[in-house]
């Protein structure tokens, strides 16, 4: 199948997935958030090929989500860790795994639960408008056009006007 | 390359990407959340091939994440409409939303923007605990391995774990 680029698509979930969507992303993501750091707990974690994740590794590094430390004398071994910008990814694993966690049948339990370090529960985080503290769901929010695409025939709300009326 | 099934992972987030995780399908659940209910709509937003795009279909449809409603009498035509799971779906693309306007560039301003319906202001939501009502961030949480998996060699927890040790 061929890919195609995200790239053109100004919205902003298009350009996250063009960085994150690919296949294996979030869970080398996870892996590193749980603290497999090294190149070796990660590949025997994911049982991903060599070459994929080496390559995977280097794009995560090149756009700011890792970055490489404790880099050996030899060049050959370093860590991996969260830069600001890869820790700033990890709520959207959190509403992911809320959401597997719900649909997804897990006859044993959730293989893995959050704790809330601050009042020390196993936590079910959900989102909150950060204008009014009040519950954010789809039923309580709509999209539109941010004011510079209001009138561009390809954005996909002015797609689906058009398409009603 | 060859993709692996995440099925065998128990990992919520591992099942979550087995569903969600292929390269159109989140944008295929934004589509329909944003009013284009057609395949052609769909089609036309996305660019994406004819035969892709069915596939996609049937296995959201397949899935519970969308569902097929005013079939016309030829059964050439329907909407597809989000069920209950996929609504439940649209906060993990609100949170891929808000870490892409962060965090990707957008000179012309953000594409879309959310807004809450409740306070009527333009909203980026963030994380809260469902216990305690505070905030969730990568600071003030920690996963653990859940009770039936605490001591699965396989657990990426138990092998971060045995890596420090």
């Amino acid at each position: 199948m061929k890919r195609v680029s995200f790239d053109a698509m100004s919205c902003s979930i298009a350009q996250a997935l063009e960085i994150i969507g690919e296949w294996w992303t979030p869970l080398i993501i996870r892996d590193v958030s749980l603290g497999l750091r090294r190149f070796e707990q990660i590949q025997g974690d994911l049982g991903i090929s060599r070459n994929i994740l080496t390559d995977r590794l280097n794009k995560l590094v090149e756009d700011g989500i890792l970055y490489r430390t404790n880099i050996a004398a030899s060049g050959t071994r370093c860590d991996y860790r969260l830069t600001e910008k890869g820790l700033d990814f990890l709520p959207v694993l959190m509403t992911l795994m809320a959401w597997g966690d719900k649909w997804v049948e897990q006859p044993d339990g959730p293989y893995t639960e959050l704790v809330h370090t601050t009042c020390d529960h196993v936590t079910h985080p959900h989102l909150v408008c950060d204008h009014c503290g009040e519950a954010i769901t789809p039923q309580t929010t709509r999209s539109r056009a941010g004011a510079a695409f209001a009138h561009d025939p390809h954005h996909p709300l002015v797609r689906a006007a058009a398409a009603r009326a």
